[in-house]
Order: structure tokens, then C-alpha cells, then sequence
């Protein structure tokens, strides 16, 4: 099976190596240019409520599809997936408790499970890449550094709690393009929540953060820049403590067909 | 009460006025600049599958705020209001049949409805108004007309069907600018899904609407520009023929707090 041991070119290649049980490995540098999701199942009764609190707070939580109770694939972004096979890894949660990182979720399908996939970061750091901004823990495949911070969510129904925000250092003389180039793609986290000061949105320390890894300023001319982060519904998700709550383990993301391009605003 | 009985320039303005019985007619160019919104109000069973439907289908279903079961303040976008008293005419549906046209809802409200607020086409003409696109319906205060065509809508749950569409003349020179300045307003129908031949979109005759008035161009340098209609969800959600539905009296919407610019992406 070597000719199809090449790396993934397209979402529908990954998945197809992702099922196989070729590719169990983080999807960051896959199927480039192709747009990778969160995921975040949950029992049906608590469907209504998770669509809303996305519905309301469309920075940290972009919903990009949503796989109605039981269906299994992706029709819309992603024909032909099998959302149970189709992640190289995932984390299964009974009332808030890590119980299982399953290669595929066989043994825990549910025909009331409805399933969210959510933007994520990679699509956005394309573009900053693409206008020349350094992002070191891409390079490194390592990860950003995240923050709870006191900005409060809008709350839906059992839903609340404070936004995470991503941090990345931007150069001053680059800032303005930053917010331009991320402004294009609302359905991955868009504009930035906050530039500058971490102290105004309840940040004590930048090289301390509460998720991730710690990256310190590569200049003195570096700005702190946040972005809502799609840990942000995980967390909120987890803290009701759901009787069953499924995702894909970090780094490990669902890739659908969609080209980042597809996403963009202008 | 006559000082109180002056044109209503703000959303809490108007709203107060519906309240107080003092304002039964149709609200458009009342609280001018202020966003208005399509009223859908679904027992909670649907609340799920119709949030779900709009989430596909943002272009003719932009969810401006969702109030949850029982709730009957627009707290988001319209802190104070009261869903069952602000809006100057109701409709009545059961099982999709007209039953009671009141003018409030203190008979009819459950604690298990949902009230879904949509955006309405009100901004985006304001925004062609001001680039010089004449638009006679809304000088005479007359509705403007409405196809259903053969774009299919994405399905969701019990909801499917083809999409409304609202068609204006706009000059051949005045085109681009017409994709442009409804593009800063994805949270009211966004930027045009056809322009130009109406056949292509199934639609047969532009002198004979499904809905609204009948509008002939007002010079051979006219072309005819479709968006996304408000109707399409109402016609959809009622096509199901839900147990009961609740919405507003054509042309008579509830007006919130937000300023049309507080919808502009940029």
C-alpha cells in the first residue's frame, strides 16, 4: 500500500488514510489549504442549547457543520466521511471525566448523538503566515498559548463561562494587516478580540499561559495579539458535566473538503 | 399623552408605543436606522431543527437573537422588550392554518415557545438608498416583490423547500456597488445570490410575483437584482405545519435596539 502512503493532499485523501488506520498522527500540515474542524458531540438533549450558545458567541465557537442526531457524515463539507472513523483520535467524556482516547468511536455511538464541527485556528494562521507573520509553534508543530480570560461569554440554557483566547506576537508595524487578514474569515474565530495590554481582558501573565505552550516576545517591538479560541465551547461544554460528550483529541481535527479560501468573507 | 405620541426614533421608542396600544401600523420608517426583525415564534420540539435550518441557510434566515423557552425579553438586542406585547400585529397558525391575527399575545403564550428574531431586508435598503439605488416600494411604503425560485434550500430536520427571493431594479452602472454595499450586511440577507436573468432561477415572469406588489423596471438600463428573502423561513416552518407557530403581521416587525451599522462586517 505504499502509492497511497504519501502524504494527504485533500480532506477526502486524509480521511480515506485517517479510517485506514494509516494516519494516527496531529492533522496540522495535512491536506494543506483545506479547512480542519473541531469536534464536539453531544447527546441530543443538550442539542438546541450548544447551536445557540454557538449561535451567540460566533468568535470561539464558528459552527461549520452540524451532523443532525445519529447522522454520521459530514454531507455538507465533507460527502462520503464517517464522523466515527474518520478522526485520528478521540477523547470520550462521561459527566466531565476523561474515560477513553478511542481510534474510532464504535464502541460508543449513540443514534441521539449530534455532532458540531467548529472552526479552527489553522486556516486563519495560513493568512497571517501568508502576509509574513512569524508563528513560531506552527513552524514548530507546537502549540499556541491560551488564556482564560474575563471576558464572559454570552450564556445559552446549562452554557456559560469565561471566553479562551489564543495569543500570538505580531510586530507593531504588522498589526493593522493582522486584524485586516483575519477580519476575512468569521467562521474561523475572525477579527481579534483584543490588541495589546493583556492586564484589560484578565491576563496576570503572557509567558504563563493556562493552555498550550509558552512563547516569549521574539522582539521588543512585538505586540500581544488575542484571538477566541475554540477551546473555548469545550471548555463551557465540559463544565455543565454532560452525561456523554465526545471530541477529537488535541491536534488530532476532523478535515473536511472545504478550501480555507471557501471561508473567506472577501 | 400627546408628547409621547411623537414619531418613535428609537427602538425602545417604538416598542414602548406598541405597548401602550398607541402604534397598531406597520413600522417601516418608524425608529429609522434602527434594525428591525422577522418574528418566528415555534414550540420548543423545533427549536433545535429550525435554529439548525437558519444555521445552513444564513443568507435567507439571519438570526438576529434567539429567546429561549418561556422568554420574553429580547435581552441581547432589545433589554426591557416584552415579545408578547412589542410588536404591533400578530399572526396565529395552527397546524399552518390562520386562526387569530391579535395584537398581543397574552392568550396564546406558552412557557415552551421559542422566539426566533431574523433579520430583515430594512437595513440592507437603507444601505442601497444612501449609494443612490431608487427604490419606489419603499417611497410608497409598498412592499416590494417576492419569487419562489428554484434554489433549494439545505434541509434540516422537518424543514426543507425552495427559496424566497425579493427582487429589486438596479441600474446596470450601480451593479457592483449594489453586491458591495449589501455585502457589509450578512446579518440582514447579505449580498445578492442572482443578478441578471430571471430564468435562470426559475422564475418565469418578473411582472408576476408570488408576493408583494408588482414593480416593472423604470428604464431599459435596468437589471434585476434577487437577494435572499425573509419569507423563506416562514414559508418553510409553516410548509411543516407545526402544531402552532406565532409570527408578526406582515410588514409589522419587531424593532430592537441595534443600529443597522452595529450589523456591518466592515
Amino acid at each position: 500500500m505504499s502509492d497511497q502512503a504519501a502524504v494527504p493532499r485533500t480532506g477526502a485523501e486524509l480521511r480515506a488514510a485517517v479510517r485506514a488506520g494509516r494516519h494516527r498522527l496531529p492533522t496540522s500540515g495535512a491536506a494543506p489549504d483545506h479547512v480542519q474542524t473541531n469536534v464536539a458531540i453531544l447527546p441530543q438533549d443538550l442539542a438546541f442549547e450548544f447551536l445557540l450558545f454557538c449561535q451567540r458567541n460566533p468568535k470561539p465557537c464558528p459552527v461549520i457543520e452540524v451532523l443532525e442526531a445519529g447522522q454520521v457524515d459530514a454531507r455538507l463539507t465533507a460527502p462520503g466521511s464517517d464522523i466515527r472513523t474518520d478522526v485520528p483520535r478521540y477523547r470520550v467524556y462521561r459527566h466531565g471525566i476523561l474515560v477513553d482516547e478511542p481510534d474510532t468511536l464504535h464502541a460508543w455511538w449513540r443514534h441521539d448523538l449530534v455532532t458540531f464541527l467548529l472552526g479552527c485556528s489553522f486556516t486563519f494562521e495560513h493568512a497571517l503566515v501568508r502576509i509574513g507573520i512569524e508563528l513560531p509553534h506552527f513552524r514548530a508543530c507546537r502549540n499556541v498559548s491560551m488564556f482564560i480570560t474575563n471576558i464572559e461569554t454570552v450564556p445559552a440554557g446549562r452554557f456559560h463561562g469565561p471566553m479562551v483566547v489564543s495569543m500570538r506576537w505580531v510586530p507593531r508595524g504588522k498589526v493593522v494587516r493582522a486584524v485586516q487578514a483575519t477580519s476575512r474569515f468569521p467562521a474561523v474565530h475572525g477579527a481579534p478580540v483584543h490588541v495589546g495590554d493583556p492586564s484589560q481582558i484578565g491576563i496576570a501573565d503572557l509567558l504563563a499561559p493556562d493552555f498550550g505552550d509558552t512563547w516569549p516576545p521574539s522582539s521588543p517591538d512585538d505586540v500581544p495579539v488575542f484571538w477566541a479560541c475554540g477551546v473555548t465551547p469545550q471548555a463551557v461544554a465540559m463544565a455543565s458535566k454532560p452525561e456523554l460528550m465526545i471530541t477529537h483529541a488535541p491536534g488530532h481535527m476532523f478535515v473536511t473538503d472545504l478550501r480555507d479560501e471557501d471561508l473567506a468573507i472577501l
